[in-house]
């Protein structure tokens, strides 16, 4: 299962977001012994992402907190499935309440996008990644729920990975001077992909030596004939126009990855809410 | 025209996130001098919000860039509208570029959203509103895109404002007794809502005093019953089940408030591009 | 008892400011092993507040420490009486010593003094409310000191309220205009209180809709025709000139509300010691 | 004239505190184009302290603020003097008042309870300098503060100057192995201090190589005994029961310096206000 | 020449770190007033670094400053050259002095020392590249002083490739399923590179597919068996035993990279000084 | 045994600088339950500093982690010595590793050049000490690495001692007057120290009554006659030119003091390995 990126910083930014000088409602109204228990329950079906995130909320609210999960990260869940349980303070619960949910049910939401195009592309070898096109500050997390989605990330921001597009191309005179630019410069460690809408732009990329090429909004036939021009020179990824109609064909071309910028940027958050008992 | 939240910090960790140790790419392919123009421009219709986010994003990264913003957050876009021109470095532009447009892009779909849904409630007194289901670290700036689009704000957060819920009132030892906890305690500058799931709670909360009522998960007519109920003794709020083809109906039964999660928690981004020129 | 804020980023900050590179003084001369036994003990009478100020201040010094708070916030303490004892290394204990006085010494101050104008106006309705007239820095746990005092809040920031004071009324064209400028577009949660310094202004803030009425700097018997004037439809608060001698004839006028800036910003600090056994 | 130390943190903090999400108020009361002069004046005498800090409150909030200031820090004002002059953007004006205001009202609070004391001892040597018992977090600009007062600095912290006390002195067995074990260990820049509550103590720090004797709580005849014991080999400090009424007397014994925990933990703030024209 | 990392917290910390509450030696005896111009002058030959460091840190302390470098990142200097002028405060430059140098000094350290094993390894297609083996804290710092002196960066941390060492390779059981265990779960961005002790492992990182095989403390005449083995079919990278004695035989080889610890923990700062005019 | 300064952040900086977005190699081919034994072994010998650092940074990756430290902090070691044994998942073991590493190396070398030289000044009653002449960010804990070493510290920044230098003596208008206005204003627990070219200088200094004078690359019979010309009247210090070969020489002059910017400027890593079981 995929590990789960540090977020105790991210964790503790949101609570001070939702909590301020303090949940006023809960102290004004809960006696600060009063217990209950609660359970995270599914409200609709898809694949659950961000149970530890929960995990750690409640915790940070209040370390005395007995929590045991009952499904872990990538599991498909169906309505009326009992994701989590949390057992002491009451206070404490309902002032994690809100912040635990808005992880889990926009990580959900974002893995169970994602298992849908796994489960189209299946019996091919084409993966589904994600993209850059992440919410501000929380791309970690996304990416990490793609993978609980049984999808795979692409490079994680601008320094992990050369990815030479169109304006690159333009600047640097063509694509054969840019991929030189980046193989004399970069480490020895990181790869270079060259974005292509056209197939001699396929051609010379491969001709570069990319290691990595990007087939962008191409028709399928187009997609087709470069991966037959790549011919396992480098690597295909499609990008450009991917959804749960046209993501089947698109894989079936042969391409070894599709990069899906809605898996993230447009993906509705899972039903999920909190059934407290005093 | 709403006024935007202090985002220096969040547009810094958003740039943080994404580029790292460095753009390689763009250093690598970029000339030091090269200068370009980009354009923003609309792939499709809506409401747009963040231009000023966008500019922030670009002058971080280079404060002597040259920016014209061409829309102002509100207003109505159609496709290939132009929405700002940036101009100076390359590689400033191309750094930046990511970032600017996932903040207008998350942010412009949530203000269509919102629009949606105020126009659909035209000629009637009710507000759309939305709730604490953001996403995390995002909510004042999700709460300026509501604003963008038409609707009102909800609370802040647990702290500016008392909502008494079945489970507070449960433990409270019902709604009278909830409600005075909350009046005795709380700065006389606060309003105390109870959210009520029936109408004789809606009675009992009216005469316990409560602000606002919250009518949570009503039938339409339940609702013209509660409106009735209340009768100008409290503002009326109406949650649960709101959609574009619910929210019509809603606002006639003359409730003063429809909160909306999905605002927030499920609207996809408006599709907008960067086109640069160099 | 009143929920103390999150401070731990507070103590964390004033341990910094004191120790900076380390306590040099115990370091040199006080064994590693050495074990003490330390009472916190009032050296005057007053109503404490700080308490777990003063134990999470001693615990991020060192965790192993052993603490037994004998009081708790709002209660009266007379000279001798010992607040708390902590026992283990007796350098940690001679480190944290003065930074755990510091916040308990100047809670308390502000306690006192609210504790007695609270006890000024008993067997009227009048609340002792806090300003925003607070220490930088402070505001969180000063207008928790208020309330171990006895008395209450007034709202936390310029964010959670509004208040509309003479500028804002010249600027916005009177009262009438500038309540409705509010109320058209604040957050249907969100009060609106109008200053007024002449009973034509209560007339008119009353008639505007306002929901709380500040009489500032009126005499006494201005604050009676006042309180008649706005009938109950509003709530009264009375700001201005507030002290020891002038606080219960203010309150018989019938206010509901009394700020006074001097709880937080002109308290005198309470005298307390940490006496310590080796 | 003394140097302001580095307040950007401090002055952010304390303005989010104060902010938060909004000044909704001004945003909904006075239009984003109105424009004012402000005059900081004050309502009774005392010596100004924090001016710059004004200014930079009002800066941080808006950078295209035209300030004037009057007087400097240190400058004795009596009452309806302008402190500074401010124009430019209403908005701007009344969200920083509350924040600058508290800034210069504590510090001139200090100042002036500084300068009354250093008055008291003219024409004596004596010092009159601040202990740690500051307010947590504004440690640096109170004793910034009691400069403006005319008055010195103690050391800063637990960090930049040993002070060896009682229970320092039980523990590690008597002054002259204090001492000792301090000189042997500390930097060669540090100077050690050795707290006396008898006259024997102050002969055995004296002959211990101390470099500065504190006097706590000594009579004013102790006081002389001490200073003639010490006859030059170390500063002498006196400490404790100091005030308006014994200040001078203590001065007239010859001490070198008088430390006074009153000029930060109760000094009553300065009234001063901001008279806003718009 | 090499981008600059974002550097201004890394300034920001630094100047904290030494000027804490104040440069009170320069408050002291600096009239504020005072002006002067200095040269940051070089005491010994080598290849500078850190020159636009030094500049944020003088601007940081006072934007006033006029700054005029004479080289630039990468040159060559000798004993008495010029590196940067800098003009105003006088008071400014002496408080930024420490800071900039101490900035300069390692970084032109690195360069110094990278450089030396960039020019004995001339004529060969082998690149010098750095470590993890970095100062806490400042590695992008340091791994631009690498690129500064002619060499290359290695990833810039655990995140950015995947490096399969001997333990890994103990517990995954074996090359092969190591680095298949990688490629299939890694982003396709993203290489893998086998450290390998023996030629055995040599020829099983090969088939295994490893885009990178690393030869530790191999002698050079294993290294020339590897870089047979490989034949092109994956980079070579030397590492171990790297000195100035025995680079220009490795790189003789015909590895293409040598990766060398001692750049980042073990170059001598090199000698710079500024000289104050005033 | 001195004491370790609050490390805190500045191993949680160097984690994040080292995982950002996670371990990967680690992630993908160790499984989540493997457990391992490593062991932290010098290969070569020096004394030892940093290794609770190191466990800092093992338990702020895994709390779980069971260490054993085999020495302290100052302590001689040989090659093939075991400092520190963990145990426990493998996965934190092999994340931790480099970081652990990069401390204790740097900080045992430190700690080992100081040792070397304390040793050859041994009989003598001169100390070593360092300067600012340190690794930015890096201070505390380098000079924590000169005391486990032997040496002792000289000031630790600007802020807490007075050192009056060439400049400060040319602009103040002569070293008296430089002085003068340094005690006048310091506070009283403040040494000053006076920087001295010349023997004229010497006899200036110590007649203003500096507390320490500053030999600044004098000749070791210029550092005798100095010496004597301080006659005890104040602390005497030597810098410049003192390395291993002139130090000896040097101490025996009489200095109270010699200080060595190399001990942390240019001290070279000491090579200290993790041997994993797994």
């Amino acid at each position: 299962m995929s590990v789960l990126p540090d977020i105790h910083e991210t964790v503790k930014r949101a609570l001070a977001e939702d909590i301020g000088t303090g949940d006023y409602t809960t102290q004004y109204t809960i006696p600060e012994d009063a217990v209950a228990t609660a359970r995270m329950v599914s409200r609709s079906s898809g694949v659950v992402a961000g149970i530890q995130v929960a995990v750690q909320v409640f915790l940070q609210v209040d370390p005395s907190l007995t929590i045991d999960s009952s499904v872990v990260d990538g599991e498909y869940i169906s309505a009326e499935d009992i994701l989590l349980t949390v057992s002491g303070s009451a206070r404490s619960i309902l002032t994690a309440e809100r912040v635990a949910l808005n992880f889990v049910q926009r990580l959900s939401g974002i893995a169970t996008k994602t298992a849908r195009l796994v489960r189209l592309v299946e019996g091919t070898k084409a993966r589904i990644v994600d993209t850059r096109k992440t919410t501000p500050g929380l791309r970690a997390l996304e990416k990490y729920a793609v993978r609980a989605g049984g999808g795979y990330n692409h490079r994680f921001g601008l320094y992990d990975a050369i990815m030479i597009k169109d304006n690159h191309i333009a600047i640097a005179g063509g694509i054969a001077s840019a991929v030189q630019a980046a193989y004399s410069q970069a480490p020895h460690t990181m790869t270079v992909t060259v974005e292509c809408d056209t197939l001699t732009q396929v051609r010379d990329a491969v001709e570069a030596g990319a290691d990595i090429v990007l087939l962008d909004n191409m028709s399928v036939s187009d997609l087709e004939s470069a991966v037959d021009i790549v011919a396992g020179q480098a690597a295909t990824e499609a990008s450009g126009g991917v959804n749960e109609e046209t993501v089947a064909a698109i894989a079936q071309t042969g391409v070894d990855v599709i990069s899906v910028g809605a898996l993230t940027h447009s993906a509705a958050s899972l039903d999920i809410a909190l059934d407290i008992r005093v």
